[in-house]
């Protein structure tokens, strides 16, 4: 069973000082690129799978989408998210996304930033997003790069001069792995690259498109207080693909 | 311009001893993941991107391939290649595949193992294999995987206990790597997995599978001989793709 993070106290406190969480999708790096990989929101019917604090549900709002539905498991975060959209045609619901239920045909865009790596069975979700979409339909997601997860004991090793590199093992070896982040014991699920685009070719997806993220050139010139070694192997994995029309 | 190492004297009598050299395709430890993306060659006119010896040419046309061309670089190779065909009906051409002509709508597989990577340009060439391919046809080909390519000291790390891990740098950092495999200076072009599929894409393609492959538990009982670290990281990216039916 995925674990419910977010809703330990201890995590929870921590997660809401990242900017991300204080400031939104424009304190998030990888959100240009993400963004660019949706389609146009104005008109659509949109689904947030692992929809947080709603800082992207408020987004596909203030785009003009047609109707905007989030999903947590966390009700810590279904509270912050509903308390920030008071007055907005924002509907969230608390779901277990591995049991979630989704009506079919129902949705022009499925989006979800950095949840599907909790997720012990992805492969089922995947199935019943792909029903849930219209024909033509996207999903767009981001997760931590399976580089950036796979390590058994991952971290930056320094060189002589300042130079770092990323020391990848276990990477065909999938499933759990503990990490502290935030907390001790957080556990996210291991999948390859190749993993993740055979469970979305085996839902009926067409990869339209993937992104290995890291930061541009441009970004550490704006974020001095950022590594410059985030460049030398990426951090987010982010893919659009498509319900193709039948 | 990309570089031939296949005609250095030097470098051809050290790869003519290589196992896949003297045995062909089933000693090449990724060839049965490859075959397996293939679609039946009976009756299907079969394009070899950097044949070499021509091992998969004969492979072809012993499957009952309608026709089967072998393009490569080297005329050592292709002389090879023409003296172990004699009697079989395969054609041999010497071509640059960053300029080689291919006729529209002409094949129905275009195959390549471990030749792109050796490729300055591989957009170009990508536009002109969707081109010669009849519609529904398949681009199915292997490259060193992205990991394997990144590092400016590639090489395996030995820790105590005898566990290793590969240092990932520089993987946004695409272009030229010199690498020393069977003799120095040997310059393969580093790509990221987000830019062999941005190519395709690009070109048209439609992606049917991806593997990221490393030796099975199975193939390393039988072949002790392969160090088990071979596991913590893919060696080779397999990707088949096709031009859909319009």
């Amino acid at each position: 069973m995925t674990q419910n993070i977010y809703d330990d106290e201890a995590f929870f406190d921590a997660y809401a000082q990242l900017p991300r969480s204080r400031h939104g999708l424009d304190a998030a790096p990888e959100w240009p690129t993400l963004r660019a990989m949706l389609p146009p929101l104005a008109g659509r019917r949109v689904l947030d799978l692992g929809c947080g604090y709603g800082w992207f549900a408020r987004f596909a709002q203030a785009e003009g989408a047609a109707s905007v539905l989030g999903l947590d498991v966390s009700r810590r975060m279904l509270a912050r998210a509903r308390e920030a959209s008071e007055g907005l045609d924002i509907t969230y619901e608390q779901a277990d996304l591995e049991h979630a239920t989704l009506a079919p045909a129902s949705f022009d865009l499925a989006y979800s930033s950095l949840a599907f790596h909790y997720l012990v069975h992805l492969g089922p979700l995947l199935a019943r997003v792909h029903a849930a979409l219209a024909a033509g339909g996207s999903l767009v997601f981001s997760v931590e790069h399976p580089m950036v997860t796979a390590p058994r004991t991952p971290g930056w090793i320094a060189h002589p001069g300042g130079h770092q590199t990323w020391p990848v093992d276990a990477y065909l070896d999938e499933g759990p792995r503990e990490t502290s982040w935030l907390r001790d014991g957080v556990i996210k699920q291991h999948r390859t690259v190749a993993t993740y685009l055979r469970l979305l070719t085996q839902a009926g997806f067409t990869l339209a498109r993937l992104e290995e993220w890291a930061p541009s050139e441009a970004q550490l010139v704006v974020h001095p207080e950022w590594s410059p070694g985030e460049r030398e192997r990426p951090a987010f994995l982010l893919i659009a693909c498509t319900r193709d029309r039948e």
